[in-house]
């Protein structure tokens, strides 16, 4: 096997969605209702959603296509981003030339778990427009290129039992994942452990589809100094997955939902070993507080195996103790359009690292697509044939792809001759 | 290398005080406001201080003698405990059943960062007592078996200057650590990043004194569910040493004090490969955040190994991974008298451990005790011939040690019977 014969799957990108992606999907009594993109008076693209500018901007959402001294929070225009960020089309000639076969992709202006919805005022239109959203999502963005997407949606956060009718809506139109909160209590929701979001977990494990938590939503659930640097938040945000998973392990969630998936996106790996040594000595060790048999007989550890998929962009260490993690639950991902993307260098990326780690073909296959694939329970091969979802295949076809990073200016200069990102 | 050939040196252990502690410590003119044991009207022994019964009680914290099912986070009578969790003779049989050298304790009345006095109105005689229990804890418990006790220390955190001139008047007696607090700013101190400390932590560095954080005092820093179980506290604690080493790497305070040394008391160690892999990434990854080059050239993991030992009791992913943090870091712990003591079996338990990770004799003898001593600047033959220090030598000498777990009631009786922890 060579770097070539790979097929990536990849369980977390993201979409900064376009201006007109509501076009499509609002009924026309709601069309002036709807979000709508307007430039400000500082030249800035924002989501203004019933008269206020929202609380989701791309910024640091979206800087695959910049050198690293641009990076930064400042949200700017759409011109200025690389067109795969929010132009399907273009987004699928990078995953291409990236060697990416299947993406899943989380929301930026809906916000990881509908935050823009649950944040408006209007929970009557906040509920047509978020179901416009995953419409959209699925429909178009992953619509358009069968078989090159995991569909994924959203649900109202507002109400359990919205979100009890929006999975089962969402599954009939083959929707295999939703995304949401990873610490709810965290943002004054009822936490994983309280039993109120239970209703719309025996709605997803009805329809076998996968709660994705992906790191970032429940940052606040670590209490950072005020004079903390950014970086607290980026380097830390991994160990809120294990966090998480101690809420829905020690709490009853698992109990009570044994066929329940959860996917700690970008949550890393390397931190389970220590976990699983800890929490199985815990049971095993402090005997008095586990007269209730928690687990069922098993260990912790063999709990989360049977319901968690723990999802890594890089992680030498982790990869080193695979054997002690799973090697059915490890999944690779490639978090385009994010700073910590390994874009356009994915294959050799992973492929160095999994060489490193000296893991053997079989090994690769479950890490780079097929553990992601069974655990979402979703084809990979429907629409596409496998020869032709390689690393290699996928590159051959798009050697025309300019992967080179350029500043802001150079962007916008270019994009705004061409008509793209300019859409008021 | 078998064995009876390892030396154990434990930087985390704990003391129970005993009732007498202040007896010999606090000038006759403030006796009477010296801490005082009281057995309540529900038959627990409560230290009452300023006419008020203090929050910090054994419970959870003197298990060792108990069955499992009878540990709880009840308070007791001291005639329930093993009398090693407050008698130093006692205590120093123990040492000798279970093959350790030597061994650093910790506070309980006190806390691990003087709470009980930080917590008091009279801020004078808080002051006078806690450098009696500085006084007992160095003088009379450590200073009864030259060589066998880290002699360590506790500031008062509510001045920050007071918290100099105790440093510098502890070190005058030979301590080599302070017992602080991992997150201050979660229990309304100014955070380490701040500049607060700085004082404090240059008279450390002058004397070459240890900053040792113990887990558990932060825990707050985590937000947990409302239900959440205990078991979130017991297994979750060891994740904020992640968030500690966050606080002091990316904030000033390690730039400021190029000497200064952190021991991460009971922190763990599996957890370190994936934070260096994470924090090395990122200071190269975003490279926009690091123009001030905050590391002075060297990788942030660099930074962490020249400032920090990091302490497990039981670690088996981290030793596989050993490399990967540094030898030279790494050091053993026995967390005597808590639940997660491996006493009386700890030979066992870390040569065990030590083997199946396939560690050297040199790795062995790094990790139990040259790393320790070297990091503490303590001599560990200075007393005792090395070859009377060994796990072999120590237990040859106490076979006659009782380690038979026993309930509390049984405890009580045969104590009370000879008088021991009876103090009224």
């Amino acid at each position: 096997m060579q770097m070539d014969d790979m097929i990536l799957v990849s369980i977390d990108d993201h979409i900064i969605e376009p201006p007109d992606m509501y076009e499509n999907h609002v009924p026309a009594k709601w069309a002036d209702k709807a979000p709508k993109v307007v430039r400000n008076a500082q030249g800035v693209d924002e989501w203004v959603f019933g008269g206020e500018a929202t609380s989701t901007r791309f910024g640091m959402a979206a800087t695959v296509g910049w050198p690293a001294e641009e990076w930064g929070f400042d949200p700017g225009t759409y011109s200025e981003l690389r067109p795969g960020c929010f132009d399907v089309h273009q987004r699928v000639r990078d995953m291409d030339a990236n060697g990416i076969h299947a993406s899943m992709n989380f929301p930026t202006m809906a916000g990881f778990n509908a935050r823009t919805f649950t944040e408006a005022g209007d929970k009557e239109v906040a509920l047509i427009m978020l179901r416009a959203y995953n419409d959209w999502a699925i429909d178009e963005w992953a619509g358009s290129y069968p078989g090159r997407f995991i569909p994924q949606g959203i649900v109202p956060m507002w109400d359990v039992d919205l979100a009890v009718e929006e999975v089962n809506r969402l599954a009939a139109k083959g929707c295999r994942s939703i995304s949401f909160l990873e610490t709810p209590h965290v943002q004054g929701f009822e936490s994983f452990l309280s039993g109120y979001w239970d209703p719309m977990l025996a709605a997803m494990c009805d329809h076998n589809i996968i709660l994705s938590l992906h790191i970032g939503g429940g940052f606040d659930v670590i209490q950072r100094p005020k004079e903390a640097p950014v970086d607290h938040l980026m380097v830390l945000a991994c160990q809120i997955s294990a966090i998480t998973a101690q809420d829905l392990l020690f709490g009853p969630t698992l109990r009570r939902f044994p066929d329940l998936k959860v996917a700690l996106s970008e949550g890393g790996i390397g931190w389970i070993p220590f976990y699983f040594d800890r929490i199985d000595r815990h049971v095993q060790n402090q005997a008095w507080l586990h007269e209730r048999d928690d687990f069922g007989g098993k260990l912790p550890s063999e709990v989360f195996r049977e319901h968690i998929l723990a999802c890594y962009i890089t992680d030498p260490s982790g990869l080193l103790l695979r054997d002690r993690i799973g090697i059915d639950i490890i999944a690779w991902e490639c978090d385009y359009p994010h700073t910590d993307t390994t874009w356009p260098n994915s294959p050799e990326q992973a492929w160095g690292e999994l060489q490193d780690a000296g893991c053997s073909d079989e090994e690769i296959h479950k890490i780079t697509w097929q553990n992601a694939t069974r655990f979402f329970d979703w084809d990979p091969f429907k629409h596409v044939k496998r020869e032709d979802a390689t690393v290699g295949a996928l590159r051959a076809r798009s050697t025309d792809v300019d992967v080179t990073r350029m500043p802001k200016a150079d962007w916008k200069a270019r994009n705004e001759a061409a008509g793209i990102g300019v859409f008021s």
